[in-house]
């Protein structure tokens, strides 16, 4: 069978199934979640992430060295922002075309440094090689205290769904730029200048507030599929809930609906919270409610119907 | 300019300089050393390395995807036995051609797996991506105590020069597909099954001999004028004390010196020892003493002369 017949999700999966069993310092190790969690003894928890972006499919023409810098950390950031992570460190092994610029490489290194200081951490190491295509292949560290882990799975029946930001942002930003519309750089920012939510990711695990979370880079619908399939629960959520994007001339309200939860690219965090515990939540950031945990399936409301919402959403193999 | 006109070595410690300054819990930063290093509290450092190798440079055709895995793990652990650190566990990011067989990447998951459980850790996480070359990103992490950090720095004028193994016999392999000579499997193993000296970095840092250290994946020569500008000072070796190579039919003398000397992929460890210290040094694994640590250059004593031994070996940008 050829790759190209199975989705990321489920190779990742499949691989990850051939791994010999981790020792009991690897609490979540691989494929479980979006970070890989180590116990070094200690009051906290070592949290680890990699994340590989290329030209080809992640670095759009328009976007510059610098964006394409601060996006290959902040893709990565993102990750350990989902598990509400303290940031230690990043790592990037850069593959480049010898035929590269040295000052391009330049804005690529700020990028990079600007994304890791903006978030109260530093580049640390990396590796460099050449390549024909531009590829960034990073590595996050982070810590988090050992009562303050919230995983994917941990969700139960009745808590609340929530998102941080506006989900979808990067997305209308995607479709508009596929269809050829002029866009302005402010509208382009949630795509090429991504903000990982690691302060809301940390001060929603220090609130104790969150039964579980993940990031939704890959899409509201997948990462819904992912929560799910992790709590072995279902999840609805309501379209006239959804934060309103701002509109683009030349995007339908359907384009944007369809930003909003099937596109990737937004780095922002979906997590759970027992209803007792919003006003909790609350305080730790702002958020907004979209839908609820239920039995099983995942479920959109729009305009008094009931729908499937499908796992369709940014994966990097896709099904035939 | 352009990068094909910089050296690795000349690039990495470029991009590192534009990088800000880490806090206080980073105590090796990036471009410093053959790992980064950072303070988390307790006895232990934790020591981070990533490595990206794909398949045009790294990957010959006569290489199985288990060779393929067990290789990009190795690569990484070999990072950490350089500073004598104990593995905690493997990430590997890899970018997937779309008509690749489920069945090949099968091999290279057990190849990484193999490679990680036989030094003790285990694969924890990772990334996968469509690309249209093969190409495997990994990243290691380990630790080690406190007071037995071993880096690049701290030989002192007089320490003995010592190298675990017989460098040279991946050299060797790669020097015979390189001419299309007939080489067994067997021959083939050093360069396509490197073993990590996991063992031998950890019991050297334990003995307290060793006063500095590193791999010599990229080559004996280039790996001296490594710890050469890293500590100051020079490095004289002696050809007739470097360990014997095994004779390969269509190989002259003068190409397995070029291949212990100059040609990359042996994962040996290449450290110095003061010689009051070469007792507890030897009762830590096996090695050889070939030469010893001088005021300034990187010499080479070959039949009663002595040359400059050129900064040549592999990296992955050639100078024009």
């Amino acid at each position: 069978m050829e790759l190209a017949k199975i989705g990321e999700r489920e190779l990742i999966s499949h691989i990850a199934k051939s791994f010999s069993k981790g020792k009991d310092t690897v609490i979540i190790g691989a494929g479980e979640d979006d970070c890989a969690v180590l116990d070094m003894g200690g009051e906290d928890y070592l949290l680890v992430t990699t994340d590989m972006l290329h030209e080809e499919t992640d670095f759009p023409l328009r976007m510059t060295g610098w964006q394409i810098g601060w996006m290959s950390v902040a893709v990565n950031l993102s990750d350990l922002a989902s598990k509400g992570a303290r940031p230690l460190g990043v790592l990037m092994a850069m593959g480049i075309p010898s035929d590269t610029e040295l000052l391009f490489i330049d804005e690529v290194a700020k990028g990079m440094d600007d994304c890791a200081t903006a978030f109260g951490t530093c580049m640390i190491g990396g590796d460099t090689g050449e390549h024909d295509e531009l590829i960034m292949a990073g590595t996050a560290l982070g810590t988090v205290k050992k009562e303050q882990l919230v995983r994917r799975k941990g969700a139960k029946k009745g808590d609340l769904v929530c998102v941080t930001g506006i989900p979808g942002r990067a997305g209308a930003a995607l479709l508009a730029l596929d269809r050829k519309l002029r866009v302005s750089q402010e509208m382009l920012k949630p795509l090429f200048e991504p903000m990982p939510r690691i302060k809301e990711g940390m001060a929603l695990v220090e609130s104790g507030s969150v039964s579980s979370m993940m990031d939704i880079s890959d899409g509201l619908a997948l990462s819904l599929h992912d929560m799910s399939k992790a709590s072995g629960l279902g999840f609805r959520i309501y379209e006239d809930k959804l934060p309103a994007l701002p509109g683009i001339k030349g995007l339908k309200s359907r384009d944007l609906l369809d930003a909003a939860v099937f596109t990737g690219g937004d780095f922002e965090l979906l997590f759970t919270v027992p209803e007792e515990k919003l006003g909790a939540a609350k305080k730790a950031c702002d958020f907004t409610v979209i839908g609820e945990v239920i039995e099983s399936g995942v479920l959109i409301e729009r305009g008094g119907a009931v729908e499937e919402l499908k796992a369709k959403g940014y994966e990097h193999f896709k099904h035939a």
